[in-house]
C-alpha cells in the first residue's frame, strides 16, 4: 500500500494516519472540521487535504449513521479504489446502505481500541497494537479490499479477527454497549447522592461508572444502532437484577436467618465472579515460568516487607506471594514465582541480602514443608494465599 | 494513644497496624489464624498475639456479622478500654448487639479505603491517607472512646467524617454496594458469551466489571447486612433500566425514525454524565491556576507532537490542551494552561526549543485571536476542546 486516506480525523482516524506514516505510508486526512484535520496534521499522521487522484484505500472514521452516507460520498469522488469503516456496529451501514452500496470494494472494520478521552489529541501511534481488529468481509468483497483492509491492520500493529457482522455486533452488545448502559444507569443514580454520601465514592465507584462519562450523543446513537443485540443482553440483566432485589427484599424484613434468600445473593455474586474469569486477565499479564521459590524468615518485624520490595524490584507482585506459619517455628514461610528467565538473578540479589531461595518446584515430593505439622494440622489451613479475604475491602 | 490492639490482619487491619506502628504505638496483633497474624508482624505491622493488659483502643477489623460477637468476646476477655471497627456496614452491627451490647466504649467506623487484592500483603502503611474514614458515634458514646477513634484516624492519615450510622448505610449503598452489583450482574452475562465475543473484551468492560472479581461469600455478607438501602437503589435502577430496554426495542423494528424513543436513550446517557459528574475528579486531580497560554505553529508535520511532550515534560496533559485552525494561515494555534507556578519554568524550555507562548489570560480583550476570522466564522465553529469527539470510542 502506497497511499491511504483517512476520512474524520477524530481519535482513532488520527491514530491510524500516526500509524501508517510511520510505515511510510502517504495518508491524506479528511475532515469537515479544517482545524481537527490541520491538528492529525500537526501531530504527524499525513497530510491535510483529500489526494489528488484515488488512493489504495480510503478509512472511513466516522459515526455509525454516517458510514453509508460517506461511503456513497466518496466513492463518487472517487477517493480510494478500497473502503473501510471503522464504526462500532456492523449490521447497520450495509442495511443503510442497501443493495449495490456496499460493493465488493468495500470491508467493514472495527479496531477494539480506544481511549476515555477523544479528539486528533488524543491519538497514539501504538493505540491498535496487541488489540483485536474485527473484519467483517460480506460474500461479495473483493479480496483486494480484504487484502488491503488486512495490511492496514498488520502496519497498525493489530490482529485481524474475522468475523460475520451480525455476531460481531451480538458481542459488541455484550462487551462494550451493555457495559456502558450498566455504567450509565448505575451514574444516573449519583445525581440523587447527598454532598456527603458522595464523599464517600472511591476507586470502585469510579472505575464501575467511568465509561459513563463518554459523549451521550455518540453513545445514544451507538446504542440505537445496534438496539436489537443490547436488548437481548439486558433482558437477561432485568431478570437477574428482580431476583437479587426481591431475595434483598426479603432480607430486609425483620425475622429469620432466610437462607434461600441469601443463597439468591450470593449465587448472582459466584456467576458475576465467574463471567469475569471468563475475559481472562488483561493482556499485558506477564505469565511466570519459574518456582514456586520459597525462603523462611525468622520472624523480625520487617523483614517480610523488605523481601517483598526485593521481590518487586525483579517484577514479582505482592499478590503473587503466599506465606504460611512455619511449622513448630515461630517465623513465616513466604513462597514466591519468579519471572521467566529471571530467576537466577533474583536468586543471586537474595543472597546478598541475607535470604537463601530454595526451588520448591524442583524439590522430591517427600519435602518435609508440605506435609501436616506436628500439630497434625492440615498444610492448607494455615497457608494464606494472595487473593485470601481476611478483612473487609472499603471504598 | 500508647497501645493498641488490631483484631483480624487482612488488608485494612495490617493496613491499620503499619501505620499506627510508624507513629511509635505499640501494636498488638490478633487473629484466628496465626498465618495471618505472623505475617502481619513480619510485614512490621506490630507484635503477633494479644497484649499483656487492656490497650487504650481496640480496631476489630473482621466481616459485618462477626463485629458484635468479636466484640462481646474481646470486652469479656478485657482486650482495650475503648473498641472501634472498620465494618462497611453500621446499622447491623448495633442492631445485633442489642441494647446495653454496644456501650459508651464503642464507636463505629468505616474507612474508605481498600485495594481490589486482599490479605496482610496487600497492606500498605499509606493505605488510608487522605482517604474519608467516617465515624458513627452514638449518643451515648463516651468521649474517650470517640477522641481515641478520631486519633487513629488521624494518625493513619485520613479525614475524619462524622455520620449518623442509618445516614452512612444509605451512602454506601449508593457509592459501594449498588455499584457491585451492577458490576456483578454485567460480569454475569459474559458466562454466556462465545469465545470470539469474549476476545473483543477491552478495558471498559474490564473496568466496569472489576469489582465483581471481589470474595462473593464476603460480598454477599455485605449486600444482605444493608439489604434495605440496597434495594431502594436498586428499585430506582430498575424502572430506568426498564424503561431503556422498552425503547431499544422500539428502535429495534423495521420503520420510523422513533424520535421519542431516541430521545429517552439519550436522555438516560445525560442523566448517567451528569451523575458521573458529581462525583467530581479523583481527589489526585491537581488544578491549574495560570494561563491559558497560546503558541502559533507553522503546520511542520509532528511539530505539535513535539510540543505536546514538552508540555507533558511539564505536567500538562495532552486533555488539558485545545487547538484550533489560526485564522488566515495553515497553522495551528495551540491553548494549555500551566501547573500553579510553574509557568515561567515552562515558557523558558519552549523558548529554548523555539516556541514563544503568550500569556493569553493577560491579553487585553482587543487581542485579535478571539475575533471573528476573514471569513466571518465565529470563533468557537473551529476549535477542537480535548474532549471532542471526532470519532468512535472502540473497545
Amino acid at each position: 500500500m502506497r497511499a491511504l486516506a483517512v476520512v474524520g480525523t477524530g481519535l482513532i482516524g488520527t491514530s491510524v494516519g500516526l500509524a501508517m506514516s510511520r510505515h511510510g505510508v502517504a495518508v491524506h486526512l479528511v475532515d469537515r472540521d479544517p482545524a481537527a484535520a490541520r491538528t492529525a496534521a500537526a501531530l504527524g499522521a499525513g497530510v491535510a487535504g483529500p489526494p489528488a487522484g484515488p488512493v489504495d484505500l480510503a478509512v472511513l472514521a466516522v459515526p455509525p449513521r454516517a458510514v453509508a452516507g460517506v461511503l456513497a460520498e466518496q466513492r463518487a469522488r472517487g477517493l480510494a479504489r478500497s473502503y473501510t469503516d471503522v464504526a462500532s456496529v456492523k449490521a447497520l451501514p450495509l442495511r443503510e446502505a442497501g443493495e449495490g452500496g456496499l460493493d465488493a470494494s468495500f470491508v467493514g472494520g472495527h479496531p477494539m481500541a480506544g481511549r476515555e478521552r477523544s479528539g486528533p489529541l488524543a491519538a497514539r501511534a501504538d493505540l491498535f497494537e496487541d488489540r483485536p481488529w474485527v473484519l467483517t468481509p460480506a460474500a461479495g468483497t473483493s479480496r483486494t479490499a480484504l487484502n488491503h483492509a488486512l495490511e492496514l491492520v498488520a502496519r497498525c500493529g493489530a490482529t485481524p479477527l474475522v468475523m460475520d457482522g451480525e455476531a460481531h455486533d451480538r458481542a459488541v452488545a455484550l462487551t462494550s454497549h451493555a457495559p456502558h448502559v450498566m455504567a450509565s444507569l448505575l451514574a444516573a443514580r449519583l445525581q440523587d447522592g447527598k454532598p456527603d454520601a458522595l464523599r464517600l465514592a472511591g476507586q470502585g465507584l469510579r472505575d464501575t461508572a467511568r465509561v459513563a462519562g463518554g459523549d451521550p450523543r455518540l453513545w445514544a446513537e451507538i446504542l440505537c444502532s445496534n438496539a436489537a443485540p443490547v436488548v437481548q443482553v439486558l433482558r437477561e440483566v432485568e431478570k437477574d437484577l428482580a431476583g437479587l432485589r426481591a431475595a434483598l427484599e426479603d432480607l430486609a424484613r425483620d425475622g429469620g436467618p432466610r437462607p434461600a434468600s441469601r443463597h439468591q445473593v450470593a449465587e448472582l455474586l459466584e456467576r458475576g465472579a465467574a463471567g469475569l474469569r471468563a475475559i481472562g486477565p488483561a493482556p499485558a499479564h506477564r505469565p511466570f515460568t519459574q518456582g514456586p521459590f520459597r525462603v523462611t524468615l525468622a520472624g523480625r518485624p520487617g523483614e517480610l516487607a523488605r523481601l517483598l520490595d526485593t521481590l518487586g524490584e525483579h517484577g514479582v507482585g505482592a499478590h503473587e506471594v503466599t506465606t504460611r506459619a512455619t511449622p513448630g517455628q515461630d517465623g513465616v514461610t513466604v513462597e514466591f514465582p519468579a519471572p521467566a528467565g529471571g530467576a537466577e538473578e533474583l536468586r543471586r540479589r537474595m543472597a546478598e541480602r541475607g535470604w537463601h531461595a530454595e526451588d520448591g518446584s524442583a524439590r522430591p515430593r517427600r519435602d518435609p514443608l508440605p506435609q501436616p505439622s506436628p500439630a497434625g494440622r492440615r498444610r492448607d489451613e494455615d497457608v494464606v494465599p494472595a487473593q485470601r479475604v481476611a478483612s473487609l475491602p472499603g471504598g
